[in-house]
Formats: C-alpha cells, sequence, structure tokens
C-alpha cells in the first residue's frame, strides 16, 4: 500500500526534490498487530532529521493519520515514511516556502531467522569507506547511494550484514544497523558526528542503559576493537538486536551483554510500544 | 512535460529506487530551437556513470525518441534526464534483474544575464567541504544533497555560483559547474577522483584544448591557487562558459584564456550539436 500526500496508490511527482536529488529524510518502522511501534520516536527522529535539512516537517497529526490508515489495513509489515522538500524547480536552489511531500509506503517485514536473534549473525567487512560529511552525518535522508553499493559487495545469503568503516579506520555500522561493542564493564557505540545514521533504536539501547545504570559509551572503534570485543551487537528497528557469531572466520558466542540488551528493548516494547 | 517510461504526465512509481535511495544518474540537456545539444556525448556520459553504479543504461534509441518526443513540444528548454535503477523490494540490495526508470523533464532555461558571459560573474566560496567518495566521484548520481545545502549558504541574487573544497582545501569546482584556472601557458581543472561531478562541457573544454596544442592539465587546485589565478572560469551545458569577475571580494577582467574557451565551445556547438 502506497500514500503519496494521503493519496492511494499515487506516484510521486517527476519534478519532487526526493527524485531529483534526493532531498528528504526517511523512517523504516515495524509494524506489528496493526501498531507502528515506537512511533513517537519515529516522528521525532523524522522531524529533528528535516530540521537538519530545514525541510519543514509535516504536522505529527497529519503524518501519524497516514501511518494508522496503512496500519489499519496492513497490520505486520515494514513501513517506510519518506518526507521529501517537495515539488520544486528545476535546479539546486529551494525556496522558502517549500510544501514538503509525504510518502508512506508498506513493504512485507523482513523474514530474518529466529536464530539472528538466538544464535546470532555472519557479518564482513565491507570495502567501501564511508565519506565524511558532517552537515549530514547522523541524519537519515535519502542520498544513500554509499549503503546500496556496500550491500552490492556480497551475494552470500549467510552473510547478514556488512560493516562499514570511515576513511580513517573507525567503525560507524553496518549498513543497515547500528553498532554496540562490550568492552569490560561498558557498552561502547559509535560517533556519528562524521558518517552514519543514528537509528532510533540505538538510541533506545543508549538510554535504557542509562537508566540502568549500566554505562555506555559514544566513542570512536576501531575494526581492531570489534575483533578485540567480547561482544558485538547490531540493532535496528526491524531486527531488533542481534549478537554477531562471525566476523570474517572469527566466531564468538552471544553473551550477557547481547541478552540484556534485548531484555532491555523487550521491556521498552512493553512499556512504550 | 514530463515522461516517466515514456508515458506523459506520470508519476514515479514510490517504489522506485531513485525516491528511497538517489538511485540512479542524471543529465541536464540543453535544448535550443527543437536540438537537444550534444545529446551523443550526454548519452555516453549517462551510460558511463550507469555502469559505475551497475545499472544498465536503457538502450539509445528508446531514450533518444523519448528526448526527441519532448523536443518537438518543447524546443527551448533545460531537458533533465533521470536514469535510475527503477522499482525494487525494500532494502539496500539490488536485484540482478533490474528494470531501470526513464525519467525525461522539460523545464524552462535558466535566464542567465547576457553579461554572465561577457563581463563575468561574482562568486563565493562556500563553507560546506565536499565528502571524499572515490567510488561515486565524478559521477552524475542522484545524491546531490550536498549541492542542495552549499547552494542554501547564499541568497544573494548577484552572486551567481558557490565554489566548493574539499576536505583538504582542494577547489573541486561549483555548486553546479566546473571550474578551469589559466596559468601561464597552460588551463588547469581539478582532478574528480576523490569527489565532484565531471561534466560534459568540461570534457568539451579539455578536449577542444588538445586539439589545439594548448596545454590543459588535470591536478589539484588549492584556494590560493583560484585567488591568484589570472583567469578563472566556470562551465556547464546551460551556462556554457562564464569568467569569473569577483571572488570574495577580489575583481579581474575577462581575459583572452575565457574568450579562446568560448570560442572553442561555439566552433563545436556549430560542428557537432
Amino acid at each position: 500500500m502506497v500514500l503519496v500526500n494521503g493519496v492511494e496508490d499515487a506516484g510521486v511527482p517527476a519534478h519532487d526534490r526526493a527524485v531529483a536529488y534526493g532531498d528528504g529524510v526517511f523512517r523504516t518502522v515495524e509494524v506489528r498487530a496493526g501498531v507502528a511501534r515506537h512511533w513517537e520516536l519515529h516522528y521525532a527522529k523524522l522531524a529533528a532529521d528535516c530540521a537538519c535539512l530545514d525541510i519543514p516537517c509535516p504536522d505529527a497529526a497529519v503524518l501519524r493519520d497516514e501511518v494508522l490508515r496503512i496500519c489499519r489495513i496492513e497490520h505486520d509489515c515494514a513501513l517506510k515514511v519518506i518526507v521529501s522538500r517537495g515539488a520544486g524547480a528545476r535546479g539546486y536552489r529551494y525556496n522558502q516556502s517549500p510544501d514538503p511531500s509525504r510518502i508512506v509506503i508498506s513493504a512485507p517485514l523482513p523474514d530474518y531467522p529466529e536464530r539472528y536473534c538466538d544464535v546470532g549473525v555472519r557479518v564482513r567487512l565491507c570495502a567501501l569507506r564511508l565519506a565524511q560529511q558532517p552537515a549530514l552525518a547522523g541524519v537519515k535522508h535519502l542520498n544513500r547511494l554509499e549503503n546500496v553499493l556496500a550491500r552490492a559487495e556480497w551475494d552470500d545469503s549467510e552473510v547478514a550484514e556488512g560493516l562499514l568503516l570511515d576513511g580513517e579506520g573507525n567503525i560507524i555500522g553496518g549498513t543497515m544497523t547500528n553498532i554496540f561493542i562490550s568492552r569490560p564493564g561498558a557498552l561502547v557505540t559509535p560517533k556519528l558526528d562524521r558518517c552514519g545514521v543514528a537509528g532510533i533504536t540505538r538510541d533506545r539501547v543508549i538510554r535504557a542503559a542509562m537508566r540502568r545504570g549500566v554505562a555506555c559509551h559514544v566513542g570512536n572503534i576501531t575494526w581492531r576493537d570489534v575483533l578485540d570485543a567480547d561482544e558485538v551487537i547490531l540493532v535496528n528497528s526491524l531486527a531488533g538486536a542481534w549478537p554477531v557469531r562471525e566476523i570474517e572466520g572469527s566466531t564468538r558466542t552471544p553473551g550477557p551483554v547481547v541478552r540484556a540488551v534485548q531484555q532491555w528493548l523487550a521491556e521498552d516494547d512493553a512499556q512504550n510500544g
């Protein structure tokens, strides 16, 4: 099901700046039993990302109604919510009275095997290095060719995710996930001030750790740090938290840290959505 | 006028990867008196850029017919030709039997004043630094948020263009133009192997210089080099070649080099397109 500015099955105007320049932002929302999980967090992030690009975020009630319209029909789905700067004249310049577009699309939930959460996933290191652009770092914008190229590096269905370094050798995350590693007494997740996407599940884990008095640092993580870590955990809205069981040949078993993170997320799901 | 996969006034499917990820490439073509200028060069660049992204470029005859359909109605326009990877399932991964989309849009030609070519343009230096991504450098892809953000830095209609540096202080070009500077006995234009877009007019100037035995180097250019240059020239398909008459307060008058470049382009127009 597709809603473009509230119109079912409409196309996106060819003049829309999403098409021309990827001039917009998006969210991927898990819908279960007709509920758009953690919608408030998704909307808050959408609004923050819009602000980074100077796009007026559509009204919360309008967007929420469109999400609910789809949830009523597609009870279990992956919902993509795109906000673009809208139609525009030719050229990079945008006018000061924009009319943002809302594009809401349902797709089947990915059929990740149960074992991804239980025994963990196999991951690889991507050859592509993420470019550093502080002006766009952390934002889930529509310029995603780096992710597309990185994901095209492997075709082995046994490999669930590829990890990405920046040009200085810092691990930033996976092509579609954020990463945490465990160090004695602390969780660590990469700083995303020069590249990468700061997802809401990363945020939920950071806040859950804080509430429980578990140290969670945001800092630089090298590839070596990942290989040396007791536990490596990948998170996103559709996956939840996956332990990494194999990285480029080096294996490990899921430990207490990923089980705690999974538990935190489950408790947060139960309380907040 | 809009053609989406040959269908007039159609929208772009919301599932198209141009919308989701900016997963495609484009050209901006000058149409004068019903002729799409230098179409062969544009198509060759489109095909090369598609190859960089592993997108099968639509057949030359099909795309040409669509361009001609619009040229027959819109005799003088700026034609935007977009090729995307087409519709796809959710997720960054693309399937191996893609069905690329063709989007052809006409827009009014920009109303650049005559004096831009004659006495030159005023330009500024943008604060945004271009990120370095060798895998995408030179390609005119649809991930253009950097250009959007850079163009949003100024609102002074007297400033025709903004110049962009990479993170290491090399000048890469303007937000919508390629740059040449003159040194004694030679033209120089930036290497575009880590960022920037290699436009066809840049290529036409390089080849025109070569044919005439004029040295034209592709190399690193710093901001200092731009300020020190006798002549600074900006080129693209709609502008032709503009002399720069003022850069951040430092002024100059158009010299023999830009006149030669304009002459070369005019001769090439007469012969090829």
